[in-house]
């Protein structure tokens, strides 16, 4: 059960964890000392070798973690993600988490890490939040070398005729800096370059980091990096990487971040902390690097997609299992009594009042969930995260829906117990692997643009189908004619609402989804379809969390978390 | 002697080379494994705990590595300071090497590195010249989130009343990208931000870099991090870091950045490879706390100012001496023979060609850079880094005149020959200690900004004195009043001549420093003048290095250098 009142702030529990050398820890998984890369005591980086070597080893069980529609009340997936994956070390499992590495940007901005929470956290929390072992700095470069190398080229003559009106390749940088969304680059006259419009991104929006999550190796790591679409020329013909000559260099500075970095909970059970592409402008995994070594070292992998499982999910489902060539053995659903009651209309601000109309208004939200995660032919499990304002009367209902919809459940207490408050949702996942499955995605890859994104807004939203603007529209004729037509579909959609309104929680009816854009992704291998507006550069808050930080004499951090 | 065609290239001589454990170069300098934060199996950062530990022990002697001005001949300074530690070691020396770290911009942009070259290198060379232990990383983050802050601060309400027109904090980034020198940020309407003219520096010419090379522990680092002056407000009253209230939350963004890198050259002699600011816009020398470290852990330490005697040594003297309260034992003035002659008059195409009288010329810019030595009451010896096309006329001229100037002056192979190659010069050096010295600063810290500007042209330039602008005028008057007149002067001027006219090769005489503009850098705790024009952001040239670069599947780097 969640009570702040007894449990310390996640960074004072994550201090007061002992943890052990990291070399035991890859040891207790088949890795040897050499097939490590230390980066101090408590972090490491998978060699390629050991990876290369362990490929013959047979896959494990994969467990999803995802979660009804995000809401303001907090859901706690990656907790119930660190914590099953403890919970099944308790009942004697050879378990692995894989989940994404944290962006430094929204950690200045607004309380709150991605690291888990509680006692169900991975370790060492403080570096994992802050540059962590610097794979998202390498993609940063990697993304404004590329920048830099585009506007030289024009500025030295633009040989490839690029139009720098078209350029869709934009900088990053990790940090929520709303000053930099919209830019004129290139003023002073002709010594500084040709001046154009141009924006930054959050880090974590670059495609580079949806490339690096889809790679299986370096040698595709170039690949499809050198097929990057970066914009088009005067004729309007796409310019890639390729073209610019400049995929090995980009490939040489992200050689390093694409190895799977090792860490581990505070119940020592082994995690892969690797890659965190955005939920909605990229499909929101840990990299396929991660998921893939977890499978061949353990017997189960807990790994978790983002937001909702309209958007994560999905994703999950249609795009990277492909790429990993495995689908998961079982889906688990996060919800939160006080969640579901958002989304059946109670207020925030009233959520420690017991409403057994709104629970029950809102459990529609995650009986579309269902319907979607049985859509593909997957097993599932409900994961009840437990919070202390949880009425008797109301978990009572919520365990009554679940007997009667016939669903899965376990109630879980990880936050407050690690491990130990998992054991039920364990338990119950191991059943669900147990019945097999015969996962089947939503489209094939054949059909057109159209025909895939309509499959996804009706299937997984509930919508009547989608409404393509005219500029979209536009989009999928010239994207079929460039023979981009066969690729899957990453949607950008808000993660408040199944549909592309965020204000409507619950389960909305009667509603279309609206295409404004596509961008292509030819590096990750999607098209990206925008729906209403997608922010790629937070912004701060008007108190930063940066303003309460602090580090004392001895490096200890203070006021994170 | 250089010969190209003996010598592998760079890479190829670092990639063949078979490099130590990190433990066990620690462990040769008195550190324990527990010591040591390891970031790979060649690389580890110290810890305070041990940097704490050997603050009592005596310090080593100093070797300060500094050059003539450079041409596009090149003087191999680095690759000196290598071989020199090297040399020390094979002489029975207790050694260390402390040196900087390079910056990713130039590695992408011209072919160059600054880890050595030839057989005086430090490795891993890829790593170091690429993302090495993330600290240019961090100061990157920590630079932008105070952009970000700052702009969010003025988003949000402006409570501390600040002036956007005013603001003198840059955004940085580690690549050079002349297309960001000059652009306008906060466009797109009212919930985007505060539109204003902004610009970005490279990473290295942020004053956080300089800020983490003169720091003394974390303590320190915070109290220089939170006086650094962003801007003015609307009533021209300074703005600081520490008014914004973020200097705890930058401090943590380094708390690991400000260990020192331990690596270890070809030879296995240890190196400290730590920080690296600008030797324009800033300082130009590696960390104080790599520095001091190493004094405590060796015998000798040889470290290196960057570009010619007039920049990195007068700074050095008269800045980082204070800061880690200690002088040189010795200097070593670093010389080619091809360099002097392109002082002399000789043009680049024909340096090949022997020509006595362009190398007699030259030697006037020598000769003056051991004067300004002489001025700070230190001994000197001079480094002669042989190159294939010297001649053996050339060579005799060269120790005649030497022998005449009673210069004490060591004949280095280095570069083809590692250590072996500077027993010479490492011999003479030690000699040079034996004598001791009577080290004197230039200035008093007391002086008036102006008195101590017109001391450093007089003195180390040979200018008749320095010229004002009224900017320059009021700012002094208005310095002064703020009570930073009593802080020492980091010139900003051109590197090529000892002028503020990079054309002016060898001795120029009866000109005059103009001093355009001072920017107060309060966080390092001096004054930047500058003079004529200074890059800060660099671009790209025509067929940037990257173009070349790749990586084979197994992640070993191509075309690197």
């Amino acid at each position: 059960m969640t009570t702040k009142k007894t449990v310390p702030s996640d960074i004072e529990i994550a201090q007061q964890s002992s943890m052990q050398p990291i070399e035991l820890i890859a040891n207790g998984i088949g890795l040897k000392n050499d097939d490590i890369e230390q980066y101090g005591k408590y972090k490491a980086k998978i060699s390629f070798e050991a990876i290369e070597r362990v490929k013959t080893a047979q896959n494990g069980k994969l467990i999803l973690v995802t979660a009804i529609n995000p809401t303001a009340a907090g859901e706690g997936k990656s907790t119930v993600t660190v914590g099953l994956g403890d919970a099944l070390r308790k009942l004697g499992k050879n378990a692995i988490i894989a989940m994404r590495e944290p962006s430094l940007g929204p950690v200045m901005g607004v309380k709150g890490g991605a690291a888990g929470g509680g006692y169900a956290q991975v370790l060492p929390m403080e570096e994992i939040n802050l540059h962590f072992t610097g794979d998202i700095h390498a993609i940063t470069s990697a993304n404004n070398a590329l920048s830099a190398l585009i506007d030289n080229h024009i500025h030295q003559g633009n040989e490839l005729n690029i139009d720098p009106r078209r350029l869709i390749w934009k900088r990053v940088m990790d940090i929520n800096d709303r000053a930099l969304r919209n830019i004129v680059v290139g003023l002073g006259g002709p010594v500084q370059g040709v001046p154009r419009e141009d924006g930054f991104d959050i880090t974590v929006a670059s495609e580079i980091m949806a490339v690096l999550c889809l790679s299986s190796d370096l040698n595709d790591l170039k690949t499809r990096l050198s097929r990057i679409v970066v914009g088009y020329t005067y004729g309007k013909e796409p310019v890639t990487v390729g073209d610019l000559g400049v995929g090995g260099a980009l490939t040489l500075l992200l050689k390093d971040a694409l190895k799977p970095n090792l860490v581990q909970t505070i119940e020592q059970t082994p995690a892969l902390v690797h890659g965190g592409p955005f939920a909605n402008i990229a499909h929101g995994c840990n990299s396929a690097m991660a998921t893939k070594t977890a499978l061949k070292l353990a017997d189960y992998v807990v790994t978790e997609a983002g937001f909702g499982a309209d958007l994560g999910a999905e994703k999950f489902l249609n795009i990277k299992s492909k790429v990993i060539d495995k689908s998961p053995d079982a889906v688990v659903i996060v919800a939160t009594i006080r969640a579901l009651k958002m989304h059946g209309g109670q207020e925030k601000g009233s959520l420690i009042n017991e409403d057994l109309e709104a629970l029950e208004n809102g459990l529609e939200n995650l009986k579309k969930h269902i319907e979607t995660i049985q859509s593909f032919k997957l097993p599932f499990v409900i994961a009840i995260n437990r919070f202390y304002t949880d009425t008797q009367k109301e978990i009572e209902l919520l365990e009554n829906w679940c007997n009667m919809h016939q669903a899965p459940y376990g109630l879980t207490e990880v936050w407050e117990k690690g491990g130990d408050g998992g054991k039920e949702l364990a338990g119950e996942v191991l059943k669900a692997i147990e019945g097999g499955h015969s996962f089947t995605p939503l489209y094939s890859y054949e059909a057109t643009i159209s025909e895939k994104i309509n499959a996804i807004a009706k299937g997984v939203y509930g919508a009547n189908g989608a409404v393509f603007s005219s500029k979209a529209e536009k989009q999928m004729q010239q994207f079929e004619q460039l023979g981009w037509g066969k690729l899957p579909i990453c949607m950008a959609k808000t993660q408040y609402s199944l549909s592309d309104d965020a204000t409507l929680l619950g389960r909305p009816e009667n509603f279309t989804i609206q295409i404004r854009e596509l961008i292509p992704k030819l590096g990750a291998g999607f098209i990206v379809a925008l729906t209403g507006e997608v922010m790629t550069m937070p912004g701060l808050p008007k108190k930063p969390a940066a303003l309460k930080m602090d580090v004392n004499s001895k490096g200890k951090a203070e006021g994170l978390f």
